[in-house]
C-alpha cells in the first residue's frame, strides 16, 4: 500500500501544505457539515414536529446500523495490524460487545423514545431512497477505497460533537416529550467522537504526504460531508421544512 | 440476505438432507483437509529437515495476516448485529486486543523459534506464489461471497485441533532444536478453533437449508480445502517432500 494513497506523486508539481495549513484545510470543511442544513437548524432549533424528529430518527437508524459494515469495510482492506487494532474498537462501540450494548442499541432506546416500537425502525420502512442511496454510497466507498481513504472519510467526526452538544442542550428543552434517557446516544457519542478523530487525523496527516494526496483527502472528506448532506435533503423533501 | 444464500430454492428439487445427515456430510469432508498431504505428513512424521520447517513458518505466516481480514470481510459484508458481535472475537484474537497479544503475534513468536528474524518473515520474501494466490483467492471469496458463505468456508476449523494435536505432540519430539514456547499458537487454537467452529457450524446448519443451498455449503468447504491443500502443494514444490 502506498503511503499517497491513490495518487503518484508528480515531479515539479507543488509542494505539499505543511502539516498546520494541511489540518487547518480539512477542518475549514466544517463549513459545509450537515449542522449548518436547514433541515438541522429546523430540529436542533426546537421548530421540528414530531413527525420531523420522529421521520430523522427512523432514517437515521440506516446510517447507525450500517457504520459497523463501513468500519469492518476499512479493517477489511488494512494491512497494518497496529492500526487495525485501533478501529476495531469502532465496531466494538457500535455494535456493543460482553456487557456493553453499544451505539445501535442506543439509537434504538432513542427511537423508543421518540414513540417507534423497535420493530419499526428496524424494518427500515420508512427509510428514504435519498437516504438509503447516501448511506450505501459511503460503505461502498469503504469497500472498495484505500483503507487510508476510509479513514479520511470519518473525519466529519471533526465537527461532529458540537451537534450533538446541540443535542443535549436543546432537545430537553424544545422536546420535552421526548424521554431524555433516550438521548445517551448522543452523550456517548461526544467523547468517543474526539477519542476517533484524534487517530483518524493523525493517520490523515501522516499518510496522504504529497499535494496531490492532500488535495485527495480534501476530496474524499468532501464526499463524506455530502453524504451527510444529501441525507438531511432527503429528509427534508420527505418530511418538510416548516412544522 | 436470503436465509439460503446464492441459491434459489426449486419447486420439486430433492428434499433436503435432515441436519446430522447435512452436517455428517459436511464432516466427512475432513478426508480432504491438509492434515494428509504429504507435505502435512513430512512435518509432523518428524521427517521434515530444518529449511522445510523454516519454508513452513515462512509461509504459513501469509495466510495468518490475511486472517483478520477476510474475517473483517465476512463482518463487512453482514448485517446481523449478533453474528458481527460474535465473529468480531477473531479479530480480536488474531489481531490481539488490549493486553493480549493475538494470533499474529504468536507466529511470530513461533518464526523466531525456528531461528527466523522478526523481519524476514514480516518481508514476505519467503512467501511462493502458490500460497500467496491461494490466500488471497481466500480472501478475495470472503469479500464477495454472501457472508453465510464466508461463515461456512471458516469450518475447515472441524479438522484442526487434531493438526495441531500432532504438532503439539511431535515437533517437541522431532525437532528438539526449536524452542518449545514457540509452540504456544498451537496450544491456543485448540480451544479456540473449538469454540469457534460451534458457532459456525451452527450458522451454517441453519442457514443452508435447501437442498441446493446444503450443495453449495459443501462446495464452500471444498474451496476452503483446497486453498489449504494448495499451499500445502506449492511448498513441497518448493521445499521437496524428502528431508
Amino acid at each position: 500500500m502506498s503511503r499517497d494513497p491513490g495518487v503518484p506523486e508528480r515531479r515539479g508539481g507543488p509542494q505539499p501544505w505543511p502539516r498546520e495549513e494541511f489540518e487547518q484545510r480539512l477542518r475549514e470543511r466544517g463549513r459545509a457539515y450537515h449542522v449548518h442544513h436547514p433541515f438541522n437548524l429546523m430540529l436542533n432549533g426546537g421548530q421540528a414536529t414530531r413527525e420531523q424528529i420522529r421521520g430523522w430518527v427512523a432514517n437515521r437508524f440506516y446510517y447507525q446500523i450500517n457504520i459497523p459494515l463501513k468500519d469492518a469495510a476499512i479493517i477489511a482492506n488494512c494491512a497494518e495490524r497496529e492500526v487495525r487494532r485501533r478501529w476495531v474498537q469502532r465496531l466494538l462501540d457500535h455494535d456493543g460487545h460482553g456487557a456493553e450494548p453499544g451505539g445501535i442499541e442506543s439509537w434504538l432506546r432513542l427511537a423508543e423514545a421518540v414513540g417507534f416500537a423497535r420493530a419499526e425502525v428496524e424494518s427500515l420502512q420508512q427509510v428514504v431512497p435519498g437516504v438509503r442511496f447516501a448511506v450505501d454510497a459511503y460503505v461502498n466507498f469503504a469497500r472498495r477505497a484505500p483503507w487510508e481513504e476510509g479513514v479520511c472519510a470519518s473525519l466529519t467526526e471533526l465537527f461532529a460533537p458540537e451537534i450533538h452538544r446541540q443535542r443535549l442542550a436543546g432537545w430537553p428543552v424544545h422536546y420535552p416529550w421526548i424521554d431524555p434517557a433516550g438521548l445517551s446516544y448522543f452523550q456517548s457519542r461526544m467523547s468517543l467522537a474526539r477519542r476517533d478523530v484524534e487517530f483518524a487525523l493523525a493517520l490523515t496527516l501522516e499518510r496522504f504526504r504529497t499535494r496531490a494526496a492532500q488535495e485527495r483527502a480534501l476530496e474524499v472528506l468532501q464526499f463524506k460531508l455530502d453524504v451527510l448532506w444529501q441525507m438531511n435533503d432527503a429528509m427534508a423533501l420527505a418530511y418538510g421544512l416548516k412544522s
